[in-house]
């Protein structure tokens, strides 16, 4: 596969299109802020707010005029103005909800995790596959100007070949019952390195550490360690228990390596021509490695200047971009498929003190 | 054993008693350090600096009157001015040098870590008992103004019981031939965990991840994972090619959380009364703790003013005191084997995929 | 008088009276915030939208069921549903549309500044009281859970009697064809001001520098110097020019100074207990003073956890509650001619050449 | 005069002349630091400290084998092997100090100011010029590698037109009794700004705001304006009261913006392609000119890599070559000489209660 930022869509909307007819399923959370950008954009059209709650529901719809709120997915899902479903109802009921609106032809997006885990997502990536319609997953930090950026600068060669990553996304964070803090922070981390990788680049194995110090019943402090094929190592740390609000990705390069931190509008990238270099490793023999001589680099840093931009808007037109073109999203079902292998593999590993345990390997699926 | 950090020598040496007659082992990096320090305090006298390259440690010693440069150890070791030995040369040496110190009836001052080994370490540890003289380790840190305070937070309770603990000290570092990353950082963080945990909170067990994505032929990334009973959790990340410094610790305690950041000197101790408390799990049954509801603190945050102070005078302060009075050092020989236990065992858990790797449970010693 | 934030409405309404009708005019920058958090607000219910251009009023009004959205200012006063008008027009239409809703016998909210001129202001000010209707400014930042805090620890004397006042607001701003930046940003500094500092403690002359580099026809870059009695002084620093935004007031005080950073959500407010004190002035001969000591404290830095709450919401609690109760408003029309007056002083200062200007003394009014 | 930085010494004397002999009078706050850059270099020589407490003379140069300690001036001006001297006396006695050594044929390195007045100052540099001896200030900041490349950076065009400058440096300082804060902060900055701006770039004209709230007999608090044609406007703010240390200078261009923060320095300086462009203003009348199109630029922000370098070494080297080759010193007399002349009209300033202050305009002499 071979799509580039530049042609996702969103950014050049020529001709408009008749807009995408869509129903918001789940009034919690996240549900809101879908309902809020569809109506926003110029290239949806919101028809309905669907939660079990259907006072939550009216309650999220209410202010804008003609927008049923209910609590009848069937019905919704039986109304041929709606063209899309776009479900932000907890993990545990995705597969039940994209399922349905599947089976009804209806192109979905669904909020990460794709699914509670891998079978049930990938029951759901083959079932959009067979019914033809998208299956997109709401990754949406790949759909702010700072994560594009870092995707242009690391596929394009700019950090040279990935040494390292470090991400952080620590937090005082909503301590929940069911799911691990791994599942909750960790997909941000794992889809974004899913987008900003370049092919071929993925981990083969992960092990994870995890704690549960206030006796939680699940693990509140985590880190999830990536193995990467020529040594090459990723951290991601997540933890609810941090009074400190913390987001930043490191990517090393042999060339440059690229800090964002997404809790500094003012420069959340910044590119370090800075680094070590081995003096020809390729020309030496396995024992003179160790004795090959380092050389720094001590350049310029650059931070990119980023536009302003509400990531659910860039969703929202790939969503309804790839509807009326047939293109496969960047944040497809695959991408959503390989984020849970990794968490599945995390989940193992902690089950079994950190032990390494290796991702599958045939699922990198079309997708990368 | 019950040193607090009260009784530390340094700050009111009321009585000045007889300078301490000091010679300096290794002009190398750390070494010029030693000999300005020693030259500086009144409680010390330099006698000697002692390098293999004569030339070296005549430069480091030349522009103070009197001090003698050379490369004859054991004539220094003979001569009864020198009472003690600050041991300043690579890791792999510190064996021998400060074995022949202590069977002269020097004591000795020993740069971190102690020795090369667990073994070595040990074999110095008792050497120095049965002869009778002080082993000290210098483990810097512990003497600056903000670890000494951290101690105090921490061992008088002000955090409450320790929950989590993350130390990350990356850099773009001086990439080592025989050290790897963790051996060449990591006991800073090690050392300065041991100086200011409670009494009998230690690790039980520990793995490692590594990578040497450059072919340096050492690991040049690490991540330590520390596991403590009671779920806790510790992580050190130590690493030679961030192009940003970062030395920043973060304690999370069920009372309150501080952060340590060593590179902002305006304030580098933070005390966050924030935090998450789960309702009364005592009073709960296993299963009903997963329903259990969580609380927040959300407090003030309060950094504490700190002296001015450098480190080295303390370390120096502590040294002589304790060889005036007989006092232990509070990083003494058993603090310096706390160390090199958890390096050997990162060492093992490397070689073995990041397996976990129990630590001697008998060394903890008198030190805790 | 004696208002203390305690007092100000917007946190703790318990018997829910009857929302107040209201109409907002302007639908450009500032028109929107305001529609949107009337409508929020249980306390306001949004009637009408007013602007020159229709359109604009309807595509701001639109998605609200019910709201009338005009150019016809003259019907929406004669509405008896409409209880209270919230001017967000520019200033040079300020009078005319606030005179015309007082004359209506509606409450009014105006957009800061007040009016184009300190006699503008007064003329609503006195035609507010005559017909007996509030008039309030809407010096937002005053509603924030910052500077209300602020307010707190300053009128509260945390700080001590004030020395020295700073504050940057400089940014890559809006270039202005006719106002200068000290019209644009100063009023925000100048209302804080007004709301924080204690009784009586006020500035009574002014100097202003400003300078157009650009040619823009107006200052871009501007100085407002405050002098107190007591050799107090304040400085705003304001600038359209600046790529890096800054939002930064230092306010030191005899016992404490504090710093408020805007844009450091995770620590706003830093209050140090650290500063200058100078050894028993009092007891000293005027000659004998320039020989008197000077201490230094050094001690802690406390930063107070502030709770999360938009402004306009706190604004328009304020507002409502003063329409039902009868109440004064804390940011009243006094308030917004304080800032009028020193924002034409340093309109008098710039023209010569940066000459001290005196303050009104007469019209502190009834609010300080 | 057209001295480029390239030119400068100090970063490849090839051939090593004869160092020179050095004497340096005055060992209280900043003569140490001479001394111990003296004794470093290997373009130095020293000879000599010189203070009238002999004791403190010695202990400064005591360490150091061969230097002669003293509190007679005259008999170290008699000695052949002093070629130079280095002033780090109060600047009230720099006259007496610095003619001496002039009168006895020395070259002469002066600590900021030059001297206590713009009189003494240009009685000093005329007597340096008729003896034929190099007279140079000591402006320690222009030596550092932030201050050079931001010269390099300024002078070479990279930031377009000067349009502001905005330069804080305020601490929690030592209030000094008979110095006010002006003269003890302004001098750094002040000579930054005649070491960088571009030829013909310099005020005309000062104005100044100070307040002393703690009755210390001295303004402790300071504004400084500076007018430059063109309506472009520089202000200094120095502060001894400020609980937070700030030393950030902020130069905004019509291509480029530049801000230095001198206490980070992981980022010293941030070069922004960021600000505001008037559409043709030179196309249009002065009428039209308010009604022209602003325009607004966003690009990436750079910040340069800087080597680590003490600036007195620099200052040292360049003196150093000054005397061996006859060149004039970048930071010479008339340099020295014109950071005084904005002192002094500061000082008038404030006695006028902030009047507007025109500078010398014919003491710009060689330098600019």
């Amino acid at each position: 596969m071979s799509i580039d930022v530049e042609s996702m869509a969103g950014l050049d909307l020529q001709v408009r299109p008749q807009p995408v007819g869509i129903a918001v399923v789940g009034a919690g959370y996240w549900g809101p802020n879908l309902v809020r950008n569809v109506v926003q954009s110029a290239a949806t059209r919101l028809i309905a707010v669907v939660d079990r709650d259907v006072d939550r529901a009216r309650s999220v719809a209410g202010a804008f005029t003609g927008v049923r709120a209910t609590s009848d997915l069937a019905a919704v899902l039986a109304d041929p103005s709606v063209e899309a479903v776009a479900v932000a109802t907890p993990a545990g009921s995705h597969l039940e909800v994209a399922s349905a609106a599947i089976a009804a032809g209806k192109h979905v997006l669904v909020e990460k995790p794709l699914a509670a885990g891998y079978a049930d997502g990938l029951a759901l990536v083959e079932a959009a596959r067979a019914r033809g319609v998208v299956l997109m997953c709401d990754h949406t930090y790949c759909y702010t100007p700072a994560v594009r950026r870092i995707r242009e600068l690391v596929r394009g060669g700019v950090l040279g070949d990935i040494q390292f990553i470090d991400s952080v996304r620590v937090n005082l964070g909503l301590v929940q019952r069911d799911v691990n803090v791994f599942w909750d922070l960790a997909p941000h981390d794992l889809s974004i390195l899913d987008f900003i990788l370049p092919e071929g680049v993925w981990p083969v194995a992960v092990s994870a550490q995890g704690a549960d110090p206030i006796g939680a019943g699940q693990a509140c402090v985590g880190y999830l360690s990536l193995r990467f094929p020529d040594d090459v190592i990723a951290q991601v740390q997540v933890n609810w228990m941090s009074p400190v609000k913390v987001r930043m990705t490191t990517i090393g390069g042999s060339k440059r390596t690229l800090v964002w931190d997404d809790l500094n509008p003012a420069q959340r990238i910044s590119v370090y021509d800075r680094g070590v270099d081995l003096a020809d490793p390729a020309d030496l023999g396995a024992d003179d490695r160790r004795q090959a001589i380092v050389s720094y680099r001590s350049g310029d840093m650059v931070a990119p200047a980023l536009p302003e931009r509400e990531a659910l808007q860039g969703v929202l037109a790939e969503f309804t971009d790839c509807i009326r073109t047939g293109r496969t999203p960047v944040t497809d079902g695959w991408s959503g498929l390989r984020v849970l292998d990794i968490l599945e593999a995390a989940s193992r590993s902690l089950e079994f003190a950190g032990a390494v345990v290796p991702l599958r390997a045939s699922d990198r699926g079309e997708g990368r």
